[in-house]
């Protein structure tokens, strides 16, 4: 090993995903193994996602991690799960110019420090943890120099966080449930890259930045342990579903993907319900986005003896997804169907008073920009939805938007100005 | 037929119910065939009742009524329905005193008044076409002296409001969904009358009196239609909840009563929320109202390993469901849970500031009077309820609270002073 003086370091970025067909439900707590598959929309990292500095250094006395500036115990099972196995992978590492040299044994002596951060609020229900496990496992992984894949390494991050997997691509992501014991078979797989789909639009309506109020932990195991549809949805349900939902991905079948993933947020949430005590995520700023969305795209309802039948404008089609928590995950199947979409919104959903538009649209403003909207009066100025009867302007019952599409899987960031520690103290900076 | 001048009528009087294994989706539209069995407790009708007069004069020339005051169509297949199948089973009446003599085929020409008046409000959620269609057929019923039973007649009013068959008894109901395609055998049936279990309490927070949003036969069938959830409701939960909850009424198991209650209340919401679209009766107040509940029974939980436990009080233990709307119905075991419950109620729902008590709390005041609450100022003195960490309380959430039991079934008001109609002209009071 080299002198106790140096400290090596990796920074990398990793996305966070929202899922299109949920996962909700373990069959093993421990090692995370979901009861379905799921399938997920990697977001841009650009607006949403988590820089991790991982650093390694005789002098450090202990791991130790920083989350968002602050220091937060590494000693849960999770954390350790994951450095565990990372470690049990990790390989020589030699960089001659500084002298250093690491021997595949050293790594279960030598300490690390985790710095976090995300740029978007933690809990809040846009899946923080999934983006924070993914790139704590990606960053450790090449600091390491461990020769897995990202499918293989999905299956480490699975066991800090299980939706972290799907973390590991860009595009549309697969988590397959697997079958084997050990969990060795549960992991992601890249169904399309995100260029496959490049049209999609996906804008968040942030409802509320507080801390959910039911963690997605407990919150499974109440509804695995209570929840009497649980079951028939992971068996009967989703199965048809994945298959329908990887069709209509592959066909860039924007009606097809539209309905399941609006179904299969509305089971999620079911299936919360169905829990004792019953767990609620959507919220009243929920329901009045779902119903907003379904105004704004079933211009007709017609009924012929007892069939009914509901007329949805497929080009005016969005897709919505809710997380757990009470943010609307908002996907329009183009530039033109998002500038319309935005500009219903923010009739809808105005800003309070005193917020500005800058920082109430954040992400590619350059869709606000389409839409004619350059400052809070031109809001104020925009034409009731002709859609929607009698629309009513429910103002600050969103907290901002985000605009931002499908997106890259992890990357390392070679500027060193964006490592969050100290590249000779290795402390944050 | 007797000359034209008379007017004979008859005035009834029907409670609503709320069913606490709960009716959504319909086998056969036309006829009112659920796709399960469901049971409900009947509430007391000096508190929630429709009072219904109905009167028959050669002098009418067409069938007429009026709601609340308000005339309304009859044209309306349900109302057809009930009146084509009561008139099928009138039989011969006569009155020598007032000279009336109508044989049974005069029925078909005769024409009827109807006037009906419900105490509480239409249509929010609190069953008030339950109640109404009872009363409607059982009222015609005794006008054309038929000869039916209640669990006859109960399969009438069926067929203008699938619930208001359970609305035919006092106690606890059950809807039996039967098997004949013609209906015959779906129809209610007395589990046990009102005194069987006479301790329970029942208090109603109503939330809003708004009309709800959607209208339960149109969620329905929009249930039926889309969720894939539902079947395996009907086929695989209720028939095992049914057994359950018949064994929970006949042993006055308050335990099991109210954990069956609760989570099929829940579960209905969840089947409405996995429809497409979305139908959500619950609103931030509900969620409130259940998670005040939860807090209130529940003083611990405790984990160990993977195993999930609640630990409820039993004592403190209160049932809620919730209908197709935003009001909590909330069964206390008995008087002094109940006592408690309205005064931890009253803390966390206070009324807003203009309010009276008078009008916060109506229906049986007398458990008011036990909990020591005289005036508002009694209210603003509660203290927090020592099992809900931090209680917030939200004023004005509630608009009133209704204190009721478990009530009688139908009855015949002979005091013709309470009769809606005007004894000579048959038109309304």
């Amino acid at each position: 090993m080299a002198q106790k003086t140096w400290v090596r370091m990796v920074t990398a970025q990793t996305p966070t995903n929202i899922a299109v067909i949920k996962y909700w439900g373990k069959r093993d707590e421990t090692l995370i193994l979901p009861v379905n598959d799921s399938i997920s929309v990697t977001l841009d990292p650009a607006h949403l996602c988590t820089i991790t500095t991982v650093a390694v250094s005789p002098s450090f006395d202990q791991d130790r991690m920083w989350l968002n500036g602050k220091e937060i115990s590494l000693s849960g099972g999770r954390y350790q799960n994951c450095l565990r196995e990372i470690r049990a992978r990790a390989c020589e590492v030699e960089d001659k110019e500084k002298g250093i040299k690491i021997a595949k044994n050293d790594w279960e002596k030598l300490h690390v420090h985790v710095a976090s951060y995300n740029n978007f609020p933690t809990a809040a229900g846009l899946a923080s943890s999934a983006a924070g496990f993914a790139c704590l496992v990606f960053a450790l992984a090449k600091l390491m120099k461990a020769k897995e894949d990202n499918s293989e390494l999905s299956a480490i991050a699975r066991q800090g966080s299980g939706s972290a997997c799907r973390s590991l691509f860009g595009g549309f992501v697969k988590w397959i449930m697997g079958k084997a014991e050990d969990g060795s078979d549960s992991l992601a797989v890249q169904l399309v890259d995100e260029k496959h789909w490049d049209e999609l639009v996906i804008i968040i309506a942030v409802v509320s930045s507080r801390q959910k109020e039911t963690s997605s932990t407990t919150g499974m195991r109440d509804s695995v342990e209570t929840s009497l549809l649980l079951q028939h949805r992971a068996k009967e349900v989703v199965p048809k579903r994945i298959k329908q939902m990887e069709e209509a991905i592959k066909n860039r079948d924007f009606g097809s993907f539209a309905q399941l993933t609006c179904a299969d947020s509305n089971q999620f949430h079911a299936v919360c319900l169905d829990t004792c005590p019953p767990i609620f995520y959507m919220n009243d700023t929920s329901h009045r986005q779902v119903k907003f969305l379904v105004s704004c795209q079933c211009a007709s309802h017609s009924r012929s003896s007892s069939k009914f039948y509901m007329k949805c404008d497929d080009t005016k089609m969005v897709a919505y997804t809710f997380d757990a928590g009470p943010n609307a995950v908002l996907i329009a199947h183009n530039r033109k169907a998002a500038t319309q979409l935005l500009q219903k919104l923010l009739f809808c959903f105005p800003p309070s008073s005193d917020a500005d538009l800058n920082s109430y649209v954040i992400g590619d403003k350059s869709i606000l920009k389409d839409a004619g909207i350059e400052d809070i009066k031109d809001v104020e100025a925009l034409p009731p939805p002709p859609e929607i009867k009698d629309a009513q302007r429910c103002k600050g019952d969103v907290s901002y938007f985000i605009c931002t599409k499908p997106g890259r899987g992890p990357g390392l960031l070679s500027d060193e100005s964006l490592a969050l520690l100290h590249p000779e103290t290795g402390l944050p900076k």
